[in-house]
């Protein structure tokens, strides 16, 4: 089964948006300062410039997020894949535009605004994106690169 | 939408274990020891005890599970999924028997033999293991404790 051609940078950038603004979940990977990683999919939402998460400050990625700050997310299939370096801003669950958590409980079916302050909000800011399918898209699979698309 | 009853522990069991035997790829989530997170999907065997992967010595993958020796490891579909804490054993690319990497290129379509020394296998050990689907299912999510499969 041979694969089908690569796809250009652009048809790239396009699929992983599309992603960004329509799916549900997405996989977060994070680590402790000890180097303990940790992984769990979770809801997220997408404003065109950072995906939003919420979970317990007090589970191992709300623990992680908090002591590095730093995420690698990956959204889609195993053979279809968007990785996503980003930067990890920490807010208290009452620190959003009500309309931005009520976008968020929409899209995901889930609102952290009910668990109180046991919850974080973590807003992830892309840095570094990545796309590829199969072997034959490893080769230009850097998408975006210090926080900008590349062109 | 409400989610389907809750599985038993054994359903759990019995869906992980078929996953194990039969998917070709998971994600594999790995840490610097410094707390710098990494997560990429790879290609598996699992021979009940363990699973393997390989992938190139330099890489961040790589490189992660020679310096920490952890990985947690996450099969399936966000809404059902199987999570998998391990303890890592590194070996050379020419140190498993004949049989065992042929097993392995023939289940992932990749053999990693021919990359020669550039490349490690990586033998993961669950130590735990966790699966649930949606929310109902995050009660009971336990099925390996301690390297046990609970009973």
């Amino acid at each position: 089964m041979s694969a089908p051609s690569p796809r250009s940078r652009a048809q790239r950038q396009a699929d992983t948006r599309e992603r960004l603004d329509g799916d549900v979940d997405l996989w977060v990977a994070s680590a402790s300062p000890e180097g303990e990683p940790y992984l769990v999919p979770l809801s997220f939402d997408w404003d065109g410039q950072a995906v939003l998460i919420a979970t317990a400050a007090a589970s191992p990625t709300g623990r992680n997020l908090i002591a590095t700050r730093k995420a690698r997310l990956g959204l889609g299939l195993t053979r279809d894949v968007s990785m996503i370096d980003g930067d990890v801003e920490v807010l208290a669950i009452d620190a959003l535009a009500k309309e931005t958590g009520d976008r968020f409980a929409a899209r995901s079916g889930f609102d952290p605004r009910e668990y109180g302050s046991s919850y974080n909000w973590f807003r992830i800011t892309p840095r570094r994106v990545q796309a590829w399918r199969e072997e034959n898209e490893l080769r230009g699979r850097e998408i975006m690169r210090d926080g900008r698309w590349t062109a």
